[in-house]
């Protein structure tokens, strides 16, 4: 695979500078403009709070620490989401709510990429990627998913044990899972095509599935690195086996879609769904870091950040946590950042 | 070895499913049923709480998360032991109602693995391993061990500093350690036959070792890996390795005792005898999605969980974490459960 | 690399042992005698507190854990260090302070290394091994060095965004830097010449660096294994490499300095400059006991242990962690340790 080979031959900082440049095979020259969105929805959950994540990302200064990479910065500020009286429960809870709110993020999302900005959505709860993906798809059709996350997202309304559409916004987007959708009952999402091969997707972090989450994973036989694989592969291998297998000639663009439930809920516990025994800080580092490295990342979702969940502690360690990965993903790196033309100051 | 090397060649869950067939040659089919028996006792240590391990694994849940594995189980509830006034120290504490205790405790594993039950047995302190293994010995003498433990458990009671029998349990049962045991002065296990070669045992997790312990390990080259080993060859390889050294043909019964304190204090750290630097929760998930996939586990401790120890966070972790653990050693995936013949449903 | 290959070919303790006699090619014979010496300083940096380290850590039972090891320990007790009326900043704070303190640590280290001691430096802050260094480097000019910390330390003068000298140490001690220090306007550091080459440092665990640090890595193209290339790699190489790249004969002391800074904050959260996602506790451990086997441990220090900073389980686990790392340098293992002429008791 051309970007592992690459890396692999790159030793130095500079080196690995200069092979980074050799993967900017797409036309567009990524990451040099920064487009960031918030998305404070909470409609696809139960809990309140989840719609705070974009202000208290903005309040630890995110916007800053990107710009202080050198990247350009267009803080798009936060999108308005309309108020539903929505339906009780039709197979999944808020249909008009969720429909109206992903519409208005698909579009945003895609005049952001179409700009020519690496895309940045700042959630809310993760059924605003059926937005991200949708959107960032209009203008990238050839664009895979790396899907950070302890849960798969992949209940088709059918399956969904708690209907809550965060836990299922990967059925409305993947083509082969066109026809489990009760697309009829669901009028507020006529406006969405299905727009994503299902092995597009590479899941990392999985540790807590539904049967028929496991179902489709296994019928199409999806790249997935649970929790388990994790610990016998180590993180490098298990992000560069799932690029391996999306992106085998490291020729599309990449979106990222990291739910801060990935983390361990010893670090991130200000989130609505904790799972015990998961990613690291330092193994959601470097994920980032790895997947800056690629220079292929076109747009990036942080959600599921709720700051009305755990203690004052969990709420900052998550908010840090939440922007030390954006920050990673843009470029941020933890062996320290070269300053172009640099010189040393001598006495 | 056969077992690993099935594992290798399959990469979907359903081929694991058929690879963990082939390795049923063993007479019995095991983990159809499961039989739990509660072991309340607490004489092999000082600290009281321990006998408490029984009922709050039961109360968070444990038989009915069983169940839901598709598991017939029969619940034969706890052991009752009888009350000695025991001798003031005889080399060991409280040689009487250990011996007695432990005595029906492999009276009663002995009864369940000869009904065909995958028998597990909640402590209670480690001392009650006397009584498992001895018991699962008598209806499977070909079993080979797994002992995950911050501690080893092998002193003699003449090399214990403590007397407590709780760090002694293995020179009990050992053939090679026959000689080191004051027999004449121990008559209450004069019930017990040592049933076990020194080789058959394969340890994981150590790291607070008595002098007396590293000498035995040391002479009879015992397969052991510290938690030194675990992050020099990571926590597959070790069982892995470990059970390559103890059941290289995969035509062995396994029987298992997890030490609740083998995993990090951090975490389980109601439990008596905690030590720094221990396995991380996902270690001990993995080491049990391991040993199921085997498809050769045949009996489980779990032990030392003592809800008087520490924080009532404490408890609530280290009682999940038993509970996980326990339920993963019997076929909880976190790569999710496929339940068998499951269908899409479609709108 | 020799110490590697023997490591890699001795399976038993007692082997290892063996092998580790055959790298003792120095002429000293390392480690049979230990030298304490205490360094309360805290001027290289803003906060109150470090200056106890040495108390907390000798209040934990250092000196007799490492007695236990059957090493022969002389405390030299605490060195004296004389108030000065500082400069405002002068490029960085309190030169005076420092540049005494740092001249009678050098001293200090220099003796007690002539004296054919295996020496032990408690801090204190990190400014305090420009002393350690300097003084094993004049007793032991091949010495080589690893250098255990979140930090690289090796802003210049001229470079150091805080002007704190706990962030510089390294720039007043290589020799390729020399022209980058302001020597005339730091007269406080006339006694001291450099010593060291930048290509025998190793660094390990570095997460934060300056722009001009990563410069100078990057420019010397020095051996560095940042947190990220621990995941990547796992500990035990890192270690290995780090030795491999500085010491490729193993035949040269080794200097460890190690910062308490360089484990995570999680852990040891009683340190001024605190960064997340720092090494495991265990790592910690493994780089300990894998430096002591090595044969090759000629003098080490360990810094930034400040017990005013955080809880009071911060505080607990921080001098904790200080006092296994320091025993594990010196010979305890968790694997447990071998009594020489041990022989099991018999009834």
């Amino acid at each position: 695979m051309a970007c592992r080979r690459t890396l692999q031959m790159c030793g130095s900082g500079l080196l690995r500078r200069f092979g980074r440049q050799q993967q900017l095979r797409h036309s567009r020259s990524y990451g040099r403009d920064v487009a960031i969105i918030g998305a404070p929805f909470k409609k696809g959950q139960r809990l309140a709070g989840v719609e705070q994540g974009p202000r208290v990302m903005r309040e630890a200064g995110l916007i800053e620490k990107i710009r202080e990479l050198g990247h350009n910065v267009e803080d798009r500020g936060d999108l308005n989401f309309e108020v539903f009286k929505d339906d009780p429960r039709n197979y999944v809870l808020n249909p008009k709510a969720v429909g109206a709110a992903t519409k208005k993020v698909s579009a945003a999302v895609e005049q952001a990429v179409r700009d020519n900005k690496l895309t940045v959505t700042l959630g809310g709860d993760h059924s605003i990627s059926i937005g991200t993906i949708h959107g960032h798809a209009q203008a990238e059709p050839n664009l895979c998913l790396l899907w950070i996350d302890a849960h798969a997202d992949i209940n088709t309304p059918l399956t969904t044990p708690s209907g809550n559409i965060h836990g299922t916004p990967l059925s409305f987007l993947v083509n082969q899972l066109k026809d489990t959708i009760p697309w009829t009952a669901l009028s507020p999402f006529d406006w969405l095509k299905p727009c994503l091969n299902i092995t597009d997707i590479a899941f990392v972090g999985l540790r807590d599935l539904d049967p028929g989450e496991r179902y489709i994973l296994q019928k199409f036989n999806i790249t997935s690195f649970s929790i388990h694989e994790v610990d016998r592969y180590g993180i490098h291998e298990v992000i560069a086996r799932s690029l391996d297998a999306v992106n085998p000639k490291g020729d599309r663009p990449i979106h990222m879609s990291f739910d801060i439930d990935s983390v361990d809920p010893a670090v991130t516990g200000a989130t609505g769904t904790p799972v015990p025994g998961g990613l690291t800080f330092r193994e959601g580092m470097f994920i980032a870091e790895h997947v800056y490295r690629t220079g292929l990342l076109s747009a990036l979702d942080l959600v599921e950040v709720n700051p009305e969940v755990g203690s004052r502690q969990d709420k900052a360690n998550t908010v840090m946590t939440a922007v030390e990965v954006l920050t990673a993903c843009l470029g941020k790196k933890r062996e320290g950042n070269l300053q172009p033309g640099y010189q040393l100051p001598l006495p």
